[in-house]
């Protein structure tokens, strides 16, 4: 232990801590107070799905909050659409790439179901890429030394806990290439920028910092791309009749109502998240010898703040931190091809050296090193709007004592 | 004209019509102020999707109306999930009755695309089948006829216009072929008893007489499927670790509100259906040599009051009802062979004979005679509880005037 490391004051170990702490998410969603002149619209109008009046305001509003990231104001317009969930948004994004049955698709190993669950079943194959060491994703220049070796039809990168990608330079991987990108940028509205070729995928999840409880968009610079999603979220109809392929991924306008609410209170939420980030980091600088942040952590509205503990087993202070009544968590870890479902899953190093699925665990574990050190390293903090200084505080005091530093 | 069917008073051709005959359904969803009470709840537990004290009390409802049509108290238990849509719920069920890849799919001709896609997205084939001349549906009649033919892996039947299935007819189909099915009982809550082998999947779409604007149901009698496809709805995760396939299918908080408001509604809401229906046969009935309803319309709570002209072309007599403002339609028709992404789909007369996909529509026509004549003779009138004795009079007076009854 470092005695100058430690905060003063802290609270001693036998201060009750508050139940806040009990939860690593609480959603922060509109009141129903906030949705209830949205819903009294509906009533008048009594159009409840199917793209009604409060779907188009929301998307209007979505278009803007999505050019807030955008790097250069001379880019043109975003096109949006909303979807039911993010992934209906990658599924449908993957299938109007038109990416070949078959082909594959790279995706980060530390991600969630949903990504290789899209590719699946959008008649891809799935291989999973290991993850660069200092910012924990899926990189173009990774991919580009994967595409060197292995035939890519498409490549889905995540914006990991919200943080978001270098659109710029997955523009550059598409064009040099000729493969298509989809971004699933799950919590990154607002900071994810929307690249000039491909689509970009939100979720407005209730976990995400901007929910409405079941939600997704599909975004893109081309306005075909995005009006051929719309027809294939309402089951490929025009007119009643299909013409194409589809499905039913329509947003209804009770999701709209809550997302128009969610818009109206967004800065002020927004703002809670970045101050309670701010009194991590405060809290935490003692402790900077043995404990790190996401490099880019400030270009994200964090949904998941998660710590690099270089010298600490995550598993072990995970289960202590239980013990004690604070939820650290490992959220998006172990890496996907640790789950029984996506074990027959081909693996790709970040030099592009591939594994077939039917490869041991043991072996894949050992051959995406990255990955792995994130599952044995990366331990996330109770991170929601209802959290105080002190209880900051109490997180960061156990660390000290549980960790040992 | 037959004098003696004109109804007496009707009114003047000059009488403005109401303005609510311009839409041949209008969605009859809880009020704002019906859903704040369970919204308010959402406030206090912050839980707003993944299986929420809403959605859990929204499917002991279910369960409760699922069985009102049940044909025998000895039934034993019915097992209920909410889904995000009935697609969803037909595709998941599809994909857990374990249906072999490129199986045939028996589905109705006339139905709406969600069947056909349901099925190809399950990876199976579907096969359009022809209709019952009476009761405009798929029967296990000719499901066995079909079947003697051609080898079936499932069969998707659907209740037309929420009309409902013979389940005991169905349930002996599966045990005598060994075929599982799938009942696609879209408008069909409280009205569709559950079988005892296979499933039922329900639309709760805001155009449904049960509407929450998105939703769906699967409910069957084998708690292992229901639970299957529960998990199924959510990634196919346990404690976040996916063992199996799935999607994100779940009901969110904010639909379920709307159920539970929509269930304690219910009863009224029927009432008004039935009220209307009741109005309808009323002023029909003098024009019952020419104009007949369902034969089993009054086991449905109507969703669409669709209505057959013996003697009359339908897409004429719906060109002439719009001109005077009145929204006549022929929902799910076309039959889906029609539409020209399911052209290449096989069609099978109710004998069981079977023409390929790639056989021309005039070829196929010729061969679906009963759905051909529905597509000819069928027209849906306006239908929703803000209709009055005068809207229903000034129906039937069109009718007769355009149809020279």
């Amino acid at each position: 232990m470092r005695p100058q490391a430690r905060l003063s004051p802290s609270p001693p170990a036998s201060l009750p801590l508050s139940p806040l702490l009990g939860k690593y998410l609480i959603s922060d969603l509109p009141s129903a107070r906030d949705i209830q002149p949205y819903l009294e619209r509906m009533d008048t109008h009594r159009w409840y799905t199917n793209f009604g009046p409060l779907v188009h305001e929301f998307e209007q509003k979505l278009t803007s909050l999505l050019a807030v990231a955008d790097p250069n104001p001379q880019n043109g317009s975003i096109h949006v659409t909303t979807m039911a969930t993010c992934y209906q948004a990658l599924e449908v994004g993957l299938r109007l790439l038109g990416v070949p049955a078959g082909g594959k698709v790279l995706i980060p190993a530390v991600s969630f179901p949903a990504c290789p669950l899209a590719v699946q079943h959008a008649g891809t194959e799935a291989v999973f890429a290991d993850v660069d060491p200092t910012n924990w994703m899926l990189t173009p220049e990774i991919a580009r030394r994967v595409a060197q070796k292995t035939r890519l039809a498409a490549v889905m990168p995540l914006t990991l806990y919200g943080i978001p990608l270098p659109v710029v330079a997955w523009d550059e991987f598409s064009r040099d290439t000729g493969i298509p990108v989809v971004i699933d940028a799950a919590a990154a509205i607002e900071s994810q920028a929307v690249p000039h070729k491909g689509l970009v995928a939100h979720s407005l999840h209730a976990t995400k910092p901007f929910g409405v409880g079941e939600g997704g968009v599909l975004a893109a610079r081309d306005p075909d791309l995005i009006a051929r999603a719309r027809v294939y979220s309402n089951f490929g109809m025009v007119d009643r009749i299909s013409y194409g392929d589809g499905t039913n991924a329509k947003m209804s306008e009770y999701h709209a109502a809550v997302g128009l609410a969610q818009a109206a209170r967004w800065t002020a939420a927004k703002q809670k998240r970045r101050a309670l980030l701010d009194l991590y980091r405060r809290h935490l600088e003692p402790l900077a010898y043995a404990v790190s942040m996401h490099p880019a952590i400030d270009q994200a509205v964090v949904s998941l703040l998660m710590l690099r503990f270089d010298q600490s087993t995550a598993s072990d202070l995970i289960a202590s931190g239980k013990a004690e009544g604070i939820a650290l968590h490992h959220t998006y870890l172990p890496p996907l091809y640790h789950h029984p479902h996506f074990a027959g899953i081909a693996t790709v190093d970040c030099d592009g050296n591939i594994l077939p699925g039917d490869t041991s665990l043991q072996m894949k574990a050992a051959h995406m090193g990255h990955s792995e050190a994130m599952h044995r390293h990366i331990v996330g903090v109770p991170f929601h709007p209802f959290l105080g200084e002190e209880d900051v505080a109490a997180v960061v005091a156990a660390f000290q004592r549980l960790a040992d530093l």
